[in-house]
């Protein structure tokens, strides 16, 4: 069965959990990496772990001051813990900009994790309400959901009524950092109207935000004026809300994006508080036929340009990326960002690797998805069924989580990360062992490998029996591959027995 | 709508069947593969398109032969016409060896199609009875599901009772090439001892299914005694059934696989029929810790060597494939394949690219298909959510299919397949034209696009809106980039209506 364990770090309040899966027949217990948080009743809120770390700092600096100071904070320690590594590692990737602890100082219920390429690839998974559907509660629902089922960082995408109430309810409940898109309550604060929006009003929404702790930010500076026109002849245009929205401001004004033109200041509010950059790809390709374009590349390199501003005011930057790409264009967007943008963190939207499957998008995008995290992509935002359909519910969200778990971890086995492939390895023996219920547990969703298993061999004797459904018991290639090596086990002994002599061609 | 039509060839039966895609609009409509066949009522069986063909010709040669005359065959013309492709073209690859018309003369009512890495990436569907499941009605409205939704080949793996009927109404009703293991009836023959087979017991199986009119057929004949050895200190042993077989029979009797050593007289046998060989990979890995290890090779090289022999017989030979392969060591498996079994066709089995998500196989596995595809593989063999934990049932089935037909469809993209993109384009430009019905039609899978179009935004109106669930009408991002383009298209035309005079720097 699967219980919760923690590994105590250097000091008695850095607590690293772990989900250990404990084995039958004497194998011993795999651990694995844990998202899902103290699990508890969401409406009261979670503890806050990271309260005294911060408070001890006094004033407050981020990890990326802090790595360069060659300061091991509590926060990296217990990254650390949970990538297996040293906590020197942890540092000296945040100090290089090569990797991103995000963690506002108001969302100290979050338990520390570490986004960069020499670590577990992690996933996001997007909730929210929109206009037309979805409740507060609903959401932190699919919060808890998500989490349970591995998400390492949750976005709130709400836009419509209840905006703040919402996200309040999502921070306080949450294990993981939380990411928003500032733009979508700016624009609800000015009616809706993208030509009414305004410095300032950005500029409150996003400390109102900062204050309810959101660890990190998507923000659109990089959609130039000068860009918009690049994707005028485009199939699908302009597919970033976001990206849009600017687009539409700076069009009609003929200025250049706020978001460009103020990002020092707000790299001064992220500071104070912690925040990452999330920099957003508003001119990501939204089809197959506007992978790698010109408008797609053109704001990649401003996004490099904004990193270097981001970095002088110690601000952690992650860079996000598309979108809709075929499987040969695939390398070049990571080998491209990590150039122009200095290897700071990719952060991608799969990518979807067709347009055609409406309702599988989960799937089209698990393809480019771990495609582009074996290549380097740091985290992966996840796509669930309804994309390009609706608002998913919370059984999309889970296939979201799976599909995008199983890219991140063919990823990390393919990135052959430490420790990645033991899993593989439990889960494998116990399969040729005929140990069902271990191999239920370990499986990545133990719920659903059950309850398949007993549609056809519903009888508790078949958890225990040396075949399954698929070839019976007679055509059981485990079943007969196992008799096979324990007879060559016996014929070896017998020749070890006999003396052991085998003739040798005898070499000079 | 989707509605069937044909294309005519170069005589008046030669009638190719497309599925044509109508959109709305005065857009063009849009031409898919098909290979869903005449859909007649299942127990009618279906009507011998290819009777005049074979009966015309007298003594039957196979289609190797008649590429290597350089004779066009209408079979050969039938699936240049579905592939786009001029008919020498397929000519050519069969004649090298490079691609597979699997064909018997005794399933006059396939409709042709062509399995090479040159052309579109196939998807083959295993279905077929159980000891333990399953009767013959249901396994033949598994076949009419799997082709419906664009399997390209179909596998009968039936164990069990019934083997031949039910064989017999599948190939009766199928519309696309039938494929077999002989080496299972050939075990229900002797009682299920692997010990008690005999080659005659396996030639007098071979042409029971040669007369009923399968295709192809898996022939584990490169598992040599000394290979078998080299699969004791694996993780998962042998997990391929026919190679657990057959190992057992080597091991037991010490003495050669008798597929190996009596090759040549399969090659007659299947010549005679014009069956293709689908040469089995009995050693291949069944987890990611085997993967492309020395058992898995050592087999792989033998397969080429009996490659060479069925070409000497004019025999057509593809090869199979793990598995199951991390993503780093897939193109490894394709580029030795290539090599070893001289650019025969490879088909594989995904690959799925980690063990850890049992009941989620068809994602594990898509992501591993649509890169050996990418490489160069040219059939992939489906895997359904139930793998490792049962038999699937019609929703598999078709979970699979479509999986499946993504990962191909996505190497197709990737390897520049000639208007593989057109698809793709017609949909995005659908989407972004707020064209939910056309979008709907075009997609891989239409009853489920809609219905999760509907589960939000049930209301007919929402077909024509433009908007969906996902961001509600005011952030509609691909809204805002539609009038952004209207506004830039009016910009342009009234600085051509003003003289369209530019600066331009004077340069010598």
């Amino acid at each position: 069965m699967k219980r919760k364990v923690h590994v105590q770090g250097s000091r008695d309040d850095i607590q690293v959990p772990f989900a250990e899966i404990e084995l039958s027949g004497g194998n011993p217990p795999v651990r694995l990496y844990d998202t899902s948080g103290p699990l508890n009743d969401p409406p009261v809120g979670l503890p806050p772990l990271r309260a005294p770390w911060i408070a001890e700092r006094g004033v407050e600096r981020t990890q990326l001051y802090y790595a360069r100071q060659g300061i091991v904070t509590p926060e990296m320690e217990f990254a650390a813990i949970r990538e297996g590594v040293a906590a020197s590692v942890v540092l000296e990737e945040i100090a290089a900009g090569r990797a991103i602890l995000p963690n506002n100082v108001n969302h100290p219920e979050s338990e520390p994790m570490v986004i960069g390429s020499r670590f577990l690839v992690k996933i996001n998974a997007n909730i929210g309400t929109s206009a037309v559907s979805s409740g507060i509660e609903e959401e932190v629902a699919k919060l808890t959901w998500a989490t349970k089922w591995g998400a390492d960082t949750v976005m709130d995408l709400s836009t419509g009524k209840h905006i703040h109430a919402t996200r309040e309810a999502i921070v306080r409940n949450s294990p993981v950092p939380i990411g928003t898109v500032p733009l979508y309550q700016a624009l609800e604060k000015v009616g809706g109207d993208p030509l009414k929006l305004t410095w300032e009003a950005y500029r409150d929404t996003i400390i109102e935000q900062a204050e309810q702790g959101v660890d990190y930010m998507t923000v659109h500076a990089g959609v130039l004026l000068r860009y918009v026109p690049l994707t005028v002849g485009r199939v699908t245009g302009i597919v970033s809300r976001g990206g849009s929205i600017m687009a539409a401001w700076c069009l009609a004004r003929h200025e250049e994006n706020f978001l460009y033109t103020h990002f020092s200041e707000l790299c001064e509010i992220f500071a104070r508080y912690d925040i990452a950059f999330s920099l957003g790809d508003g001119l990501r390709p939204g089809s197959i036929a506007d992978a790698n374009d010109e408008a797609q590349l053109a704001e990649l390199r401003t996004l490099g340009e904004l990193t270097r501003i981001a970095w002088e005011h110690d601000v952690q930057v992650m860079i996000e990326g598309p979108g809709h790409v075929p499987m040969h264009k695939i390398k070049e967007n990571v080998d491209l960002q990590k150039e122009w943008c200095h290897d700071a963190p990719f952060y991608t939207l799969g990518p979807l690797t067709t347009d055609v499957a409406p309702a599988y998008d989960h799937i089209t995008s698990a393809i480019g998805a771990a495609m582009i995290a074996m290549y380097g992509t740091a985290m992966l935002c996840y796509v669930t069924p309804k994309e390009h359909l609706g608002l998913p519910n919370r059984d999309d969200v889970k296939a979201g989580v799976i599909a995008y778990k199983i890219a991140a971890h063919a990823a990390d086995l393919a990135k052959g990360h430490p420790g990645a492939q033991a899993w593989d390895d439990a889960l494998s023996k116990a399969r040729f062992e005929f140990r069902w219920e271990d191999q239920f547990n370990l499986a990545m969703d133990p719920d659903t490998a059950r309850s398949y298993h007993d549609e056809t061999l519903p009888a508790s004797a078949a958890k225990t029996a040396h075949f399954c459904s698929m070839c019976g018991p007679k055509f059981c290639s485990m079943k007969i591959s196992q008799s096979l090596s324990l007879e060559m086990q016996a014929k070896s002994a017998e020749f070890v027995a006999s003396g052991g002599q085998v003739y040798l061609p005898v070499v000079s």
